[in-house]
């Protein structure tokens, strides 16, 4: 969490502040609970929360220096301020029933931030995809010109990748919608699963299934692992940008704001350092992923070596994703895109790309594949490599043309054929949006 | 995919034999559904059927050592068999279209796999939580005494967590039981999506919503991370076995097969070597994940990087699992538990666990909670360093015996009463089974 | 860098004052390896130095706000405070020969912050394995008890690998020690390769053989993996802590500080959460690790992907180690060993550890190994089911004592000729102090 | 280690035969120590040696699978072929003392054959290096054309990367040739330091410093990591051959052997396959180095966690970069360069490339560096978006034309001044060869 890539909710969100704010919330429904189980005085957590506390970050902090124990720094710090109603609070309780359901809580937070974003960014992606549906392209397998495409389809297919990155968050988010109101290595001792249920129901979180002294932590690797593969999605997009913006593609680029400048030495210079920009942070979120998934495997009824791992990933890498996603849609909605240009680059292979449509009207005649592949590549190659025509050059070889005739062979070189499903594709991720 | 690790049944599934066949199964399914579009003359997919070619992976092998493309190496061998009927195959299609199509079937196939035994290694948590949903177990956190659990609720806490791997996997099928038969960069230029959907409903796949060249890889990532999601989860089993069978512990051990020798030095050492072995393969699975979340960010419609990938951890992420779940059902089902043990270990504290009991006790009666802390934590410490009775200071205590009397501080002392929802608990996961 | 796990030096380190510092330091370097080389008016860089710049970070943010470039923006407030003589600065230089020869300073200056805290913390594991060098234990494999080593023994292993660490880091620092004055796409254009050199020597940097816009990631990835391998030894240390103070070990335990709670419940727990923080933050540094991999295969002569991941990564994961490192110090020191449990512990197993001492003496009669194993076993195991006594068990067992004699038998079991090699192992580490 | 990218000479490394072969040479190396320590009878390893023994793979692992422990059933089976002489192997040893030992050995040998691969790989760029040392090139930052560079100087810039791995892979090297033979938990209680020495010293090997059961998994792990970063470099330069091969750039390309198809449907395309190939093999290297940096943190004196880890990437991870290295090496020696697209290329932006050469020269004339930015920019926004010649535009502009004349404006324009010392920065990396 660097401010240079933290948005302010997402800031909001991870200050001291907003994480005992939560602890307070989270207490005050368990006192709830447990009034109406009868094991607190009933109107203790009424009058606390009239007293509309104003929990002092720094106090708790100084508190902690002494006790080393952060849970217990903050009810010392809530019994300064609130007197003796406070000692009901946490009756029963384990510091990780606080701490874990305050956790599920602002990850949750942090989680519909994150699906509000990625639904932002599939959405401009669909209406670019929709915008350029039947703007013609290349193509490219291993980079090199394969057969035509539109620019809408290529963006389709990232706002489908986007669509899918919905849904993985919103499956991240159940993972850990899950609270644990149970003591003590999770037995109730002290508690029952009734007030368990009551204090998360309020909170809008579900108790564990079966916890130990915390929610255990297969729930926080599904969670980070799915950010770390939002993520990838977008990078996909970013390189893909990238590829589209050097000098002999320059078939769209990164918006450019007036006053930004290039590069220290060469004026001219228009990077696309966004999305580069975008693939160094996909990157760290495969680095906050591993730490994630060696936590899975605690001690017994918890060891707490997941929390200094959670302290830092949780806000950076739920920050992180976060600015990426505003910074995806921002590229999407002010990409640039040159139709001519990529008319251009279509056309620079002078038609090889129908070498398939060939290739098939040739086996069609009754010519056995391999052979009808060696016609063709002997008229692809010697286009490719003299500089000719291919369309010229295949009309010229007796062996192509005595069995197809000029009329198949010109049949073959229709581009709206070969396009001719790109509105329909760009269709099916409408409803994404 | 070494032969120690390999199950037979996942040898089968990721040998050249299946894989070929595979192939062909798709190239047929295929071919049918584009004879029922009038794209091939009908009866040939029948008339190959009939054939039962016997591919020989060793014959493909060599013919690609020559094309340097295994699709052509094929299909060429193919023709080599079955004659001219032979070049309608691949009609249209890229390789692509097959190769994904067929690494869908069988991903899908050992996730089946995977999924049949992820219910069996949960079933026997299930049993065996239930078998011991009452026997006493001190509940431990940070490897320190805390509170009493059961044996059957530290296994029933696994059991949960096998059941959420159960889902996980079926998640993870779900994301890769997606063909594609679109053509050249997915455009149907020679095909259709009518063709698409008709050839893979047949071989029970659904078609990608917009393929490029490939289905795209963030599926395949989503599949490899849920994999290593459920081998953190056989890993934290694994950790608590490894403490449990611990000398010094002594609660629980793996079987030790008549013959088996511990060690080549001190015969009579019983190393829990099984769950050793599930620890190490666990991190295998973090590290088959890594290249798979990498593989997204392909370059345009496709690049080829994923395949060799793909081509090491298909099967090796795939068995490595397999083996583990394998392992880790019989490492369940012959886990021996020591109940004595468990109780000499839970009373080895004499107690001490009871404080949070004394300290609600204690603050029921008005005392603020740190200065019950102040009262209980005295009289544990003397019982903890000088090695005295902390129930026998606790009535000798005026402090306390005066607030709470003889008969609550006894009342604080009840087992039966700590552990009063352990078969509650238990029965949570007996539905998982 | 959260400020939990940041010490003072690396804040200090980090800020973006020094960072500005740092560059103008470079500049001012090359500014005056220019003047000697003739290409910059002679007295720029004194005259400029003479004005000590208050550099104000506030300032260059909101200048980076419009031009979207930090260099820019950085040269363009040094311009605004010192006038014209700043337009010699920067010449012939691209933005990277400023930033990686100034991410090289900054790099080595953690580094050396790093070596000698691990020299810190590698003498502290001497000191404290010399103490405790004729302490027994017994070793432990598989978590099970093998044969008897000295608690000095398990620490100068720890020391050792500490101080392979220092190596490690020292190999690291000279990894990143190199920086680069050779204008863009390191071409020297503008420059020359002895400007550089005369620059980069009065920083203590060595240039970089070939650069490309940039010194190549190679290095920064070497660095980064080398902080990870580090932590990892750590890592083993606070993982056997970890066990030797669990209740049923309880052979050493973190010092606990006055007023320290260990448990919101329950008081009298004590808990080695200083070692499980260390445990954690070690996850942390191997993830971030991995995105300085990814970091190397920088596209064409560099793409500034690396950027965002170094923004973040080379703060996060010095500081994180930097804590490491000062906890792992303090832990080692305050370690409380129990010599009277490790000797419990030690004599648990009866003596059984002496099995291969009785393996060697019978295998020396001339019985074969696998026959003198079934002889040991049999005894070994009759002692660990029955509880009885191994040694006295052998001597009662014909086959055996038939073979050796009483005598022969005691010798076998003799602690300190076990041992004698412990005061030579441990002294090996003393020079690494 | 799959067929397809696992070089003969690492096929016959990781063999059984030579696993049981090394495991031998340990045994008798440690035998013949023994003996001249008056430990085990003259003659004895000679004797054995003397035999030959033809050890057969498939009878220890017959025999594995009733004692499950692989040296046991080693040692059972030597003892069958050997007959009494044999039961003097391993005195005093444990089984990781053999393990250990042999592992050091097998991979010290694959790290030989990763080094000469490495110099031979290095020494190929050179060469190509060396040829085009001054044949001009557009160098790129993120894609975007920056200033010329030659195409020598940017493989020169891989060769210094591919010495630096010489460097690394010695390293690594010297990390992990280290033995142990130091009896149970490291103590030499039935052996001697000396013992150790003059065992390990014969086989090549140094001593531990301090062992545990096991020589400690840091410098597994540093291995590991090594062959990462070494395989990140391969991937930097086949990310980079893949740009230089893609239609629109067409700078250089894979060498394209006669009867190689580029794809199943389109006869024409030639694909950077090898490239690709690489860049996925060396995401499977950071793959397999993550579960050995886990291995570190092993539990007292050793768990046996890392054996299933090792027994996997040992053979994976060194095979893996065996087969990069040679095919990098065939992709650098067959790689078809085209000096006359790379002209094109450069020629493409119509000098803009020398705008900093301007822009320097408006300095030197007393302007300030952002007036003259502002200059430079606008003759090269306008020359860049209406097609007009930068060098007319130039002279044109009054401003810039006024302050440097016509033959200062022609001499910021000359390449080969640009270019000047490309052939001293291919010099420096000829050494490496």
């Amino acid at each position: 969490m660097i401010p240079r890539y933290t948005p302010k909710d997402m800031a909001a969100l991870w200050s001291d502040t907003t994480r005992f704010a939560t602890w307070l919330d989270v207490e005050l429904a368990a006192c709830e609970a447990m009034e109406r189980a009868g094991l607190v005085p009933e109107g203790t957590a009424a009058r606390l929360r009239a007293k509309q506390l104003a929990l002092d970050p720094a106090r708790i902090d100084e508190i902690e220096r002494t006790v080393k124990h952060d849970v217990i720094a903050f009810l010392t710090h809530v019994e300064e301020l609130a007197g003796p109603d406070a000692r009901w609070l946490h009756r029963g309780m384990t510091s990780s029933d606080l701490l874990d359901t305050s956790l599920a809580l602002l990850l949750t937070r942090a989680a519909d931030a994150l699906i509000a974003r990625q639904a932002a960014y599939a959405a401009s992606l669909v209406t670019r995809a929709q915008e350029h549906a039947t703007t013609p392209m290349i193509g490219r397998s291993h980079g090199i010109h394969a057969e035509p495409i539109t620019f809408g389809v290529a963006l389709a297919g990232h706002a489908a990748e986007a669509a899918r990155g919905i849904e993985r968050l919103r499956a991240a988010r159940a993972e850990i919608a899950v609270g644990k109101i149970a003591g003590a290595v999770g037995t109730y001792a002290h508690l029952s699963p009734e007030i368990e249920r009551d204090a998360l129901s309020g909170l809008g979180l579900l108790p564990e299934t079966v916890s130990t002294q915390i929610v255990p932590r297969d729930r926080h690797a599904a969670f980070f692992v799915a950010l770390a593969l939002v993520g990838a999605g977008v990078e996909r997009l970013a390189t893909n940008v990238r590829h589209w913006q050097r000098n002999e593609v320059g078939e769209a680029e990164e918006a450019f704001t007036a006053g930004q400048k290039g590069s220290s030495a060469m004026p001219h210079k228009r990077n696309p350092i966004l999305s580069e920009n975008l693939t160094g942070l996909a990157r760290m979120l495969r680095g906050y992923a591993l730490p994630a998934l060696e936590d899975v495997a605690l001690w017994h009824e918890r060891d707490i070596s997941h929390s200094s791992v959670e302290r830092m990933i949780a806000p950076d890498a739920t920050t992180t994703l976060a600015c990426m996603q505003d910074r995806a849609k921002a590229l999407v909605d002010g990409l640039v895109v040159y139709p001519e240009r990529l008319r251009q680059n279509l056309d620079r292979t002078g038609g090889l790309f129908f070498s398939e449509a060939l290739l098939l009207a040739l086996v069609e005649t009754g010519l056995p594949r391999q052979e009808a592949y060696v016609l063709v590549q002997r008229n692809a190659m010697k286009a490719l490599t003299l500089g000719q025509d291919f369309r010229a050059n295949l009309l010229a070889d007796p062996d192509v043309s005595g069995r197809l005739g000029r009329e198949r062979i010109e049949r073959a070189f229709d581009l709206s054929h070969a396009l001719r499903y790109a509105s329909e594709i760009v269709a099916r991720v409408s409803g994404s949006a």
